[in-house]
């Protein structure tokens, strides 16, 4: 029995939530996070496969891997009920592929044929805490791909296909289905879904203080005082907003 | 969904195969299942917590732990529904709790209160690839208890209770509900629950080839030629066997 | 600059705060401090190097060290002003030695010499992250030591002495001079000095609370519903502390 | 109390030893701290975050972290007396920042906008064994910067700073206050300070003979007689200074 | 003694094995060895210095270190018989250099000068799972070089030369002399010497299918059926074939 | 080819260094060998596995382990030539066997089988960077025995025997055949064959002055001024000997 199910039904995002958080950094959005008490939401062994291809925001669809073990991590597998094969058909278009490979580098999760499929399915991301295979091919297909290395086995080299949807830990951080992950090149930060609507304005006004924030220690002012601000500091921000934040 | 479930859904056990397992070493279950080519069952981190308490063999009921996410880990999450305690009043007689703590020995799995309630519940074992609290409490229940060290933290101090009778990984080894695991001073050991009947045969023959290699060996052998044996080793021993076990 | 002085010059603490934490486990301190939000205070790696001596608390001492640098860690730097024998000297009597060795086990921290004195000077315990030399020594002096593994160089071997009383990290954990220091069986916890008063009554208070859990398990209650307490519960528990605490 | 004040407190370098030193490689540096027995001096974890900002040589400014306690590492502590902030205006200028992070690669040390300060602040490069954020950011303000990868969380997310000019450890390697840094494609390492006078000589013959022996090697002689070079090898380069370096 | 050497004295391969194997990926390769039962054949460790040159095979010829000891890792060491220098003036054209530096990275195994010595004794490539120094001297050179990041200081900063073609392990994975070393973006594989001639047919009929099956997903198939192929997709497999491989 | 063959190629031992070398501690040796310059020869990992059998001396008889290849690592493997049980033949009375494991702890170096082959061979300790099974059993024979844990899988469960007396590495320790080893609670060191002779008596006059200091310091003295010892301390130890070594 999963004892998280709760947390990952929850109502709708609100419709232009997904496209506002693509415009702030996960660096914001992690600020935010910690704001509200979140420390853990940082992936750690993600990185960008392809580093002009490492932004995105979406919807997790989980799939989770076990270490593994001879009987069960068999060529045979590959083609049998309840395969990574079938769970990646199962995914509805415009998710984020979230991937529980128990950050097992020896042994690629995934190599170009299935993230082909994936982009056919519409995903908008990979992000994996195992490596991939056949990296030429998988940078050749396009999507945004996050792993940790490169690696010529097979999964079944390493791992077993344990089943999708599910909650799942990737790169040491909790994923629920359904959760906000968000990606560039500061890495992958997971936002959970019930906080993504509320996060929007909280990171966009943060984002806009500090465009001032650069703008006057570009110009030679300390960040002592100015960041976080203090009265005077958040005085000139004001004006500077009323001027129609010149120079930023 | 889980890919694994075929797996674990064995017919019963033969009556009399946990107690023959029960009189086998680790060491010599590990060899049967080497020959099988089974190399991934010995789970790295769990040790006995007390060494005069190591000897187990049962069915694997599993339970598995997240990461901790602060909204997720919070102490109203220990009385909510599919908590840890929930589980455990699921989990019936006889069977030999594997947790699934993500290696995560920075906090305790299980403090002395629910290791009393699973020996009430009739546990056999209780094994995790984490640390326990609450040590000295542990102890005097009184259960073979495997796990990783001592941290006085409670769980929600670095984990997230995620669910029970999956498939998890414990120590490394995938481990399915209704396998069979077994203890002692080795370790531990997972038997996929489809072999454990096969198992018991060979591994009583190996035993008690073994006993007249250590004979032998305290008699001055060579291991070579005597240990895989050569046919003159092969005749020495049905001479032995014929001779009821002599001084072994 | 130190940026942390202001958190260790607190108020002396209550005259019995550290007998009283001192019969308390350091798995309720750690819940005490979790219910505060403080998640990060159980140092990894500090074990105790005799397990029949273990209990202590007491205000820290701190001790620094920096990595070999073949120029710094000098069989002269033994004698030199600044080194660990003068630091041992200015030690206040009643006092536990937390000692930052970086976590490196490839050398031992101390040895029998050094923690004879630090006997002698009035030291409640020694916790180190590093490991110990002449261990054999080091348990005939008879102070709890809790330190991970033994090794035989000396510091100089692979570490420098670097200072004391700064704020350093032992095991993971940061540690203020002053900030009071709790050790048994699950290992070394660190309680903010400020909090050290108002953690006791609290602490108290659980382990009477659980007390009465461990004796209504023992009677065959489940956890559920018992702990964390329901209404029901807490009467029953009323009960129970008005009845003098039946059979706990 | 500081016991390595003494190191740290030599006279000034010569006028012309950074400029020279700027000019050999890290590798060369390396060898000739390991002909006077220094073998702890480049540190492991710091990487160039832009390969073509690699090149830097200058004295160290200090600053240290130690590992996140949720009551010191608090938003308020980014505006508290002793913070970072404060720090960074304390560093005179052509200094390298040097930061201790404890190898914690869970959070950003720094940002863009503290990155930015430093170079307003007349900083020549930054160096950490922890991660960066914002690493778009930190790029564009082109100062080379050395870190251990990307991390979108604060520094409060995993640290907590605790002060500045003291000795510290970075990626493994003790550096005082004052200590001679270098970076290049190969990392980072450490000059005592009392040490770069001394080493500039030294260095520049050495890569005067290795150019020697790069253009022997490049038209087919064995590197076994030559490097190190027996007398007749020595002959040859001398013959080869006299004719003015040809070719190399 | 050498236990092993049975395994590489193997008589010579096909005269195209190597040309035809050199067309074809490590990821395919790992394939067809883990069909065969072998899975530990991916190096832990090695990745291309330069991403432009990353492809190679051949024959390994095999290269020892151990850890430094202080009275072996001297400067004298490197004009001693037995030397690396030596080592390499040993090694037949056409080989790979493979290096067992025991995943140490805190010093270079190489620098640029041995490696140009190697490239002018006609070597293909050079494998460590240690890392190298003068790294930007090294990328000069032009060989195809994977290693495990860039170190300033010399080998014997942290390590020994020990000796050359016995049996090594490099990256995890057990290396011969002779055995046929392959590599690529996704890293480095082992093939036993005597199966590197029955691998070459099967690997160039995996690709051709791959092909097939790229283009197919890229038309819109799901991988489920198609790879591993149903009777159906067998038949389109044959088809495609007769057709002249279309648009592939 | 070995490259370090000159250095276990000395002289013979005078007759009484073994014998004195067991009187004193390791860590008493550790400080010898670290004023010679010698630092990396403590071994991290073994630990004695049965702390009443922790003493040892004697010189070094090595085996050495390679990682699983599976080709390799087969059953048949145990009895073919060159196995780790012609290797056991082969080995003289008195030598202490030093395995290199590569510190894999997923499976047992050795079992009981052959520990109680090498006690019959005359072998006065095994040491090893890996795990042991069997331990119950293991224990039973009574060598001192020095591993990483306890596994119950056979060697050829994560390893393959590669040979036997070249030089290998064991913790992290470079150990020639023919050096010196020595154990005891503080783990185990390695001494250069070459300088055991050498060692004996300024290690039996090291532990004559910690005697005398520890006499002293157990009378309330300092440790500063007395070990390093100024002038004055000198005059006293110098009394304290003429007096017979009073209540030492």
């Amino acid at each position: 029995m999963d004892s998280l199910d709760a947390y990952s039904t929850c109502p709708r995002l609100r419709p232009d939530t997904l496209v506002r958080l693509g415009r702030v950094t996960t660096a914001t959005l992690s600020m935010q996070l910690l704001k509200r008490g979140l420390r853990h939401i940082h992936m750690r062994g993600p990185r960008a496969l392809d580093s002009s291809r490492a932004k995105f925001v979406g919807e997790a669809f989980t799939f989770c891997f076990l270490p593994l073990r001879e009987d069960l991590g068999t060529l045979d597998s590959y083609a049998k009920p309840g395969s990574m094969r079938e769970a990646i058909e199962d995914m509805p278009p415009n998710r984020v592929a979230v991937i529980d490979a128990r950050g097992e580098t020896g042994c690629g999760t995934l190599g170009d044929i299935l993230i082909l499929r994936m982009r056919q399915r519409g995903a908008l991301a990979v992000v994996s805490d195992g490596a991939m295979r056949d990296v030429a091919g998988v940078r050749a297909v396009g999507l945004p791909v996050f792993c940790d290395g490169a690696a010529a086995s097979p999964s079944i080299g390493a791992l077993v296909f344990a089943g999708w949807e599910g909650p799942i830990a990737c790169g040491g951080v909790t994923v629920l289905p359904g959760d906000v992950v968000a990606g560039d090149g500061d890495g992958v930060i997971v936002i959970p879904r019930y906080l993504a609507d509320e996060l929007v304005e909280a990171a966009e006004e943060q984002e806009r203080f500090e465009r001032f924030v650069l703008y006057q220690v570009g110009r030679g002012a300390p960040v002592l005082g100015l960041y976080p601000p203090d009265e005077d500091a958040l005085e000139v921000y004001r004006t500077w907003l009323d001027a129609g934040e010149p120079e930023a």
